[in-house]
């Protein structure tokens, strides 16, 4: 929950619109019953707006980090490093992949402008990836200071946004597209210069480096082209000294998201087998400005949390990270059995091992079976009174439908075993 | 979040108001203008309120959780066991260990009756404060059927919750104030009764249980407390099997929290240097008969997460646990130094250690030290282009300020000894 006034005016008037706003508590028509509010008035619900909502719910968590780090900045040591996962929510209409209340992990560098932190949030969002086991992650990089210097070079640099933005649909509507949209919106492309901007695709990162350096000065000094590519250059050397296992880097130089604030690099991950970005970010230079704090630089990554959750569901990789693990289950049976069934539960806990007992002693024990099965146990041990007489149980494994028997006293022992081998 | 009418009518008057209620997207007083709503008339804000707003922020986990299991019963396997950890809000003025947002850890059962559940959740306690190292934990048990086993044989029986309320004031009010409250309600207590029931103070759990069985069936059969009863000498006498170390049971009759829906067992736990319950819960015989899935019966803790770090924070816990890693930070002076330094950061790095580089190369050694402690690192590593030069390079402990030189080859080798001494 963020004051509604930090948030407005941060996302555009699509986003101050997707904003959730909180009802003031109470009698919250008070202040414009007071004021005598003319509730038939010509757009009355926006005017109405700031007499009932003071409060309003987080869209982002990079704006109301930006907000954090102006209210402690004396607290601070810069450069900040800090990571933060909770939920955001928007008024947008639920669709697959697009979520009313969602869950963003952010990590973010502020303070600094070295391109090591861009290098840092790289190897994050492999290590990421990885350790979740997604593989064919595709983490496309550009850079708005690029993207500034090709518009130079198309003479569209006062425009650069309009004119990029077209660009981007490149995908959508085509190259034709492209070009009736720039003649739409009064560009003038020389299509010879769009050919030869043309040729750097399925270069290398570092080859179309080289090849933009050339072509983008080719008309004399293209200053922001320059220092884009001197960024983009010490990036992908750097990545060089990395093992990607997930994630494939990419040069994209089409890639334009959050045009209106980025100002270097900027990143967006996906894998094939699933529209929309799962990661997303890049460097603002003036991250803190809008609260009064000027000159604090920042570059942040954001994953999609819940995406990423679809991922792992629709691959199967959510179960496969569950499976490893030993789940115990003692059936029970009530009466003498349950006291020692108890006993062997408490060992097996002491021992670190994941283990429970069902918890009524009436149910048949076909049902405690279906039980263990559906919840995913993957032992069952079965201690009922003839047990307890005979100091002995069977324990039944419930992947490989295989019942060993062993002394009660060797519970502990025998499921150490298991997981030694393992 | 939740739909309103989810949460409306779940907490008593008093909730409804603490409730945070979302204002609807777009034009939100449309539907209110096309009914010609007339805003000057009486308690106008509870009568638009429907109208402006359909959905709302979650005021605990519990009903949320209802919800779910009725929507998803027939995938669910029984007994259902899940934890969640989610914010939630309450329109409350904030104060000391009283927030407005506020995270909740809650664990449930839902769909078996069995005592071993209570069980359950009392080890669970005892596990999650011993995790943090939080000692000297109060967990008081009380049940609410001996609760109403108590008002019967008080001849209140009829009006228990009332009687109750004004008996569980004692810590407050005194013996004379719950009197004098008692007479006010019209109720008549016999005082010589009363200092039967007093005898039972400074008596162990088991020893209570077995002196109310006698003095609570003195005057005839009471079913209630017997049940109660029951159900508390059992899971007291389960509970003597375990080692507690953070966690100490106290069976405290006068317990009486949440008497509006508890219905068997009730839990509440507390530590002295710190206000306010830091977990709460209890037995619910009928969690989601409200949504139309009667005979569920549900068990489950709520640890308050706020309160909790605010106890390892007060405690000095929150720092200690975070001090026992290393956390290494390489200087950067640009140039080659920088190279070799990233080389030495990625190889920690793959090594499992904690490592960063100072991202700036152009900041003051002096600053980047002061960064390095001030962020907490363990210990820093100096390369720059003379380092590289010598092929040696000083690592300094800064905790002890302690410098070692050693090769820039044999750093990760340095660090994992200390690593295996620690």
């Amino acid at each position: 929950m963020e004051k509604l006034d930090v948030l407005t005016g941060k996302y555009g008037e699509e986003g101050d619109r997707l904003i959730f706003k909180i009802l003031n508590s109470g009698n919250y028509l008070d202040d414009a019953q007071r004021k005598q509010f003319d509730f038939g008035q010509p757009q009355a619900a926006q005017r109405l707006l700031p007499m009932v909502s003071e409060k309003a719910l987080r869209y982002d968590l990079t704006v109301p980090f930006a907000r954090y780090v102006v209210m402690n900045h004396h607290l601070l040591a810069f450069p900040f490093k800090r990571y933060q996962i909770q939920p955001v929510w928007r008024a947008d209409r639920p669709q697959a992949g697009r979520y009313r209340e969602f869950y963003q992990c952010d990590v973010d560098v502020v303070g600094s402008d070295s391109l090591l932190n861009e290098f840092d949030l790289v190897q994050i969002a492999e290590a990421g990836f990885s350790g979740l086991g997604i593989h064919g992650v595709t983490l496309r990089i550009n850079n708005r200071k690029l993207l500034q210097g090709i518009a130079n070079w198309f003479g569209a640099g006062d425009r650069f946004v309009e004119f990029i933005t077209i660009l981007d649909k490149l995908d959508k509507i085509g190259e034709e597209g492209v070009f009736k949209e720039w003649a739409e919106k009064e560009f003038t492309v020389d299509p010879g210069k769009y050919e030869r901007f043309k040729r750097l695709n399925g270069k290398s990162a570092l080859e179309k480096v080289d090849y933009l350096r050339a072509l983008l000065n080719s008309d004399g000094g293209n200053h922001d082209a320059e220092a884009g590519l001197n960024e983009l250059g010490f990036l992908f050397s750097l990545m060089n000294n990395l093992d990607f296992t997930s994630v494939t880097p990419e040069l994209d130089v089409f890639l334009a998201r959050g045009l209106s604030y980025y100002t270097g690099c900027i990143f967006e991950a996906g894998v094939e087998d699933f529209g929309g970005s799962i990661l997303g970010g890049g460097r603002y230079d003036n991250l803190t400005g809008v609260f009064g704090q000027p000159g604090l630089s920042g570059v942040g990554i954001s994953f999609g949390a819940d995406r990423i959750y679809d991922i792992l569901q629709k691959r199967g990789l959510a179960r496969q990270a569950a499976a490893s693990e030993l789940k115990i289950m003692l059936l029970n049976f009530g009466g003498v059995g349950q006291d020692t069934a108890l006993r062997v539960l408490l060992g097996l806990r002491k021992a670190g091992f994941s283990a429970e007992i069902y918890p009524d002693g009436h149910v048949k024990p076909g049902k405690q079976f279906q039980y263990a099965e559906k919840v995913g146990f993957t032992h069952a041990v079965v201690i009922g009174d003839l047990e307890v007489a005979e100091q002995a149980c069977n324990v039944k494994d419930l992947a490989e439908r295989r019942e060993t028997r062993i002394p009660i006293a060797g519970v502990i022992q025998h499921f150490s075993e298991i997981r030694n081998r393992a």
